[in-house]
């Protein structure tokens, strides 16, 4: 008996050693969701006309185009500002909970694709804070993902993926996108 | 005696079991700095007259301003591009420990607020490497987090939060920011 | 020996309890890459005459220069929008694995030094996903250092530092960056 707890102690001893020694980059990482959330933004970009709904501008454009119209070539090139209101559905009208604000620019001659820098700024009474966003958006997928590069505040240190989807899209001027947070460090 | 060693055993075991099996992404997380840098940071814009001084310029701008003044509206749609020395005090002449380079854009219509993508770029006894940042900066208030999205050299792979204050302001042409770096990521 | 014993539970279990009560965020890391990756892409700037074969445009300029030609003081201002080809060596005619996709922007007077956001988006048989990129870029240095700040498919939320190298440049018409991908933190 007393043999078997030897042994025992010693199984443990070393198991025990081989935990510790793993660093954290190594270990096992759980592929769930620690936090998910959902919002939608929309976006009104300004077309000369509209200045007074609008909630982007170009402010970038190609040698060939200017900053009032979207340039030829899927747009390849327009870099647009944006501050857009998130809302938790998908109505334009409903009181948004936060802006999402950043830009996206138009970088692919051949095809409608955009490179997004952007955060969400909460401000409501179910989050304060902050979600940092980057990454390509290939728009004519159905969904594409970006990543979350960092939070703030209640979302304190966040990382994770953001799956982008286009929930509406009316010509040059309004586009609403359905934005599936999920966060995969959380602290 | 015997069975109470076996208990032991068995409860050590049980506990190992759960803390091998927890994933490092949801163990418990340090919400103390392992490491804080505090430096300051110094911006002259170009308005036309000061391309001998100026530290950044106005790249791009809406369809209805111009790139020499910063537009009407709150600045919405101006992104500038900078290069401005890093000190360790708030003194502007003192020795730059390396430069801060990236831009900012002012993203908003009805009140100041602007969204920054930049670097630390240090090249000083003290600290080689660089420290990446993105985040929205709603200038108004009085303190503003950004998030630490990587670092190179001295400081590999770090995340964190950057604490920014406007330690001075003058006009359209000088701003000083106060940059609180809290590192909770070290390697 | 019934002593020994117990006393060998008992400091198992002080061991187990500091392994337990150290933070993901202060264990060891591992400044190994859990995956290695090298890649060229190829970037050819519009210069007004080559529209068929440019994979940039600049979409940004300072108010002194224009968004045909690259602007003077080493760039200092100029904003430009990419779609290049990935491949595996440093042909420009071999098959595309990918674009990368994003902008860099000039910011320093002095010297030439850029600032960069981008994507890797992969379509290949071998890889599907993307990664995402930040940091400055001083090109006059042999090798720069920027960070993966996420991923996302078989790069599922990757971090790490990609090394850059300027392997071929002809004038401000084209350049051929070699990026040393490092990933130290592997899903």
């Amino acid at each position: 008996m007393e043999h078997n707890l030897q042994l025992l102690a010693f199984f443990l001893f070393f198991l025990l050693l081989g935990s510790m020694a793993a660093p954290a980059s190594r270990r096992a990482k759980d592929r769930r969701p620690c936090r998910r959330l959902v919002f939608y933004f929309h976006d009104i970009v300004y077309n000369g006309k509209n200045s007074k709904n609008a909630t982007s501008a170009i402010v970038g454009a190609p040698a060939w185009a200017n900053r009032t119209a979207m340039a030829g070539q899927n747009h390849f090139g327009d870099m647009v500002v944006f501050d857009d209101p998130i809302t938790l559905d998908n109505n334009l009208h409903s009181t948004p909970v936060g802006r999402a604000q950043g830009f996206y620019l138009y970088d692919k001659k051949d095809v409608f694709t955009a490179w997004l820098g952007f955060s969400f700024v909460f401000n409501s009474t179910q989050h304060k804070g902050s979600l940092n966003f980057a990454g390509a958006d290939p728009l004519m997928n159905k969904t594409r993902d970006v990543s979350v590069i960092g939070g703030t505040g209640d979302f304190f240190m966040a990382r994770g993926i953001a799956t982008l989807m286009t929930d509406a899209f009316e010509g040059e001027v309004y586009f609403r996108l359905r934005v599936d947070i999920k966060l995969y460090e959380c602290w």
